[in-house]
């Protein structure tokens, strides 16, 4: 937590933290006490420099200081196959932190149907909490679900990439993903075992790239950081 | 799995997989047939193409057809600060997927000493295996651990440095990491919470150059595939 992530507060000299799992970690990890600086995000609004003021067993009250700059967003809407459960968390949590505007979650051949039922999807705003948190950033980005693999592409993907550009990260594509691109772009990223041929063929037919990202296949969540790392440089 | 890693085999004509976790991957998640090919890499060796040629519930025995290239190796020699045991498996099976040639793990004033007596460092092979078996790679990077940060920066760190740059991830630094370096270079990323100024201060008198990745914070796998990405595009 590199940015205590707080909800809207009252218009007033004093703030306070009562989060529980925010405490423990003032108290445990950072070992806070009065007169210690924070960073504090005020979740959708902004960021400032707050000084510790008082600390009781229930909440830490904090006096803002002054306000800091938000790290800027990455230009780019991810759109992912929906990964096992297990990793769903760190992918949110890793695509918020990186600064993704837009994170889009789609079926695709490959997506066994049940991770759909999963509840840790109704988890998402916890994960992007976390992410927003690591990054020290404060904007939660939009998250949409897209079950219907056909329509998404032929209705929505079809149509933004006359705009900007639709890079789909695939094993065997002839074209290395663009280094530096540094533009509004979308990116896809298929599921464990990649998108079937018929799904690289309907999103290349309906404006996207195939990209490749040289011969060493990554696991989903190192796949996005290596994507947006050499798109944004 | 994206490629079954075998030991050293009998030079025959047949090989066998008759690791447990292999045949449960084999059979339940591939569904494999006789007759079906897979990629099959013999560790430290090479990597072939290779045909099933007989199931039976203990062993699936194939015949390799055809040898196929490996991934090039990253000439980068990464050190990172021992992470918590939890991080240690995917930050391990990350880097040997991402091509890292050699990998340091070393201690800094924010690694928690008991760190170093988890059980997970001696599973340090296994988690090699995994990261091999993803990116299609067969070649095991060497792996060190350097449980004291001062003898290493100024015995070991200092003289590579001479021959080649050493970068140091560092949220404050002034200047950002190269982009598309694509040259043998040590990287360093330190711990959760940083290095402290003292090691900062430490490296740059031994030669290395702290350079910064933007005003995102990122986990440290996160961060791995970040930097990797570029100074290697």
């Amino acid at each position: 937590m590199n940015i205590i992530l707080l909800p809207a507060q009252p218009n007033d000299e004093y703030w306070q933290i009562n989060d529980p799992r925010q405490l423990a970690h003032l108290k445990q990890y950072l070992n806070v006490q009065v007169g210690d600086q924070l960073k504090i995000g005020l979740l959708n609004q902004a960021r400032y420099l707050a000084e510790v003021v008082e600390i009781t067993e229930k909440e830490v009250r904090i006096k803002p200081l002054v306000q800091q700059p938000v790290p800027a967003k990455l230009p780019v809407t991810l759109i992912v196959a929906l990964p096992r459960p297990k990793v769903l968390r760190r992918l949110v949590m890793d695509s918020v932190s990186l600064g993704v505007d837009k994170l889009i979650l789609i079926h695709s051949y490959r997506v066994d149907k049940s991770y759909w039922q999963t509840p840790f999807l109704a988890k998402l705003d916890e994960y992007v909490q976390l992410g927003l948190e690591q990054a020290g950033d404060v904007f939660t980005p939009e998250i949409v679900l897209e079950k219907r693999f056909k329509p998404f592409v032929e209705d929505r993907l079809a149509i933004w990439s006359k705009d900007r550009p639709t890079f789909v990260g695939h094993p065997y594509a002839e074209q290395r993903m663009p280094v530096a691109f540094n533009q509004p772009c979308q990116v896809v990223i298929g599921p464990e075992g990649g998108f079937i041929p018929y799904e690289i063929d309907l999103m290349q037919k309906n404006g996207c790239q195939s990209m490749s990202l040289g011969n060493r296949i990554l696991r989903t969540e190192t796949a996005v950081a290596t994507i947006l790392a050499r798109l944004f440089s």
